[in-house]
């Protein structure tokens, strides 16, 4: 797989952070955009990218990140609404083949799915994976009854 | 799978609401502890189980949970170090036999293994499947060109 692609990342979190350090170390050429400046100390000291600091629902900051050259973006911001805006920004008037976006509310996947925008909701991964420990350390107790 | 256990969740957000929710559910007692009393109405009508309405960390908020009854404890607060603390307590003191804890900073994942608490980091699950997704949409648009 050729990992020479630029990838634009909004929000440097602890997501966005994570993304950037693994997508840059495997060969990507990365931007990362946060509207606040002590996020980017986040990023690792190999981090080979670039950074913005601005308010990715601004026109400007998103032309500064050249989103006209990305094959990807991914919305990691804590605001379904930010994430939304920047990844429908991204898809109509930058054509970026790929967007992806963090949600918070499963019930806006629907929304996102119709613009083109891959999903994905932390909370229900992360509830998904808390059930199923649950139930197999069950399954295992039921195991040892017998 | 018996699903009559008594389950204790600590932190009512969206990711505790949820679990209460499909395990009230599933047939299992749940009892879901939080300090902000708001945080309840993230439930859902059909919920059948108990509202603790206090702070974890406190040992009355505990017993009036009844911890020493429990199956199960799921600590899903936004603070590691709450989540650790009663993590800790719900093993060491109520010698509940499974104890899961969200954790954010995915460094502290081995203190938790030492003590028997098994965790989950939703960060870093997620991280997984966007840098999954990135590398299968890659993938297959290499496939394309061939």
């Amino acid at each position: 797989m050729k990992n020479n692609r630029y990838i634009v990342i909004v929000g440097c979190g602890r997501l966005g952070s994570h993304l950037a350090n693994q997508l840059s170390r495997d060969g990507n050429s990365v931007v990362v955009i946060d509207s606040d400046e002590a996020t980017f100390n986040h990023l690792s000291p190999d981090f080979s990218g670039f950074r913005v600091n601005g308010d990715a629902t601004h026109m400007a900051v998103l032309k500064e990140a050249k989103l006209n050259k990305a094959d990807v973006l991914i919305a990691t911001t804590h605001e379904d609404n930010v994430n939304l805006m920047v990844a429908q920004v991204a898809r109509r008037i930058f054509h970026i083949p790929h967007v992806l976006a963090r949600v918070f509310d499963p019930r806006r996947e629907e929304v996102y799915a119709h613009l083109g925008i891959d999903t994905i909701c932390p909370t229900s991964v992360a509830a998904e994976m808390f059930l199923r420990a649950v139930a197999d350390r069950a399954a295992d107790k039921e195991r040892e009854q017998i």
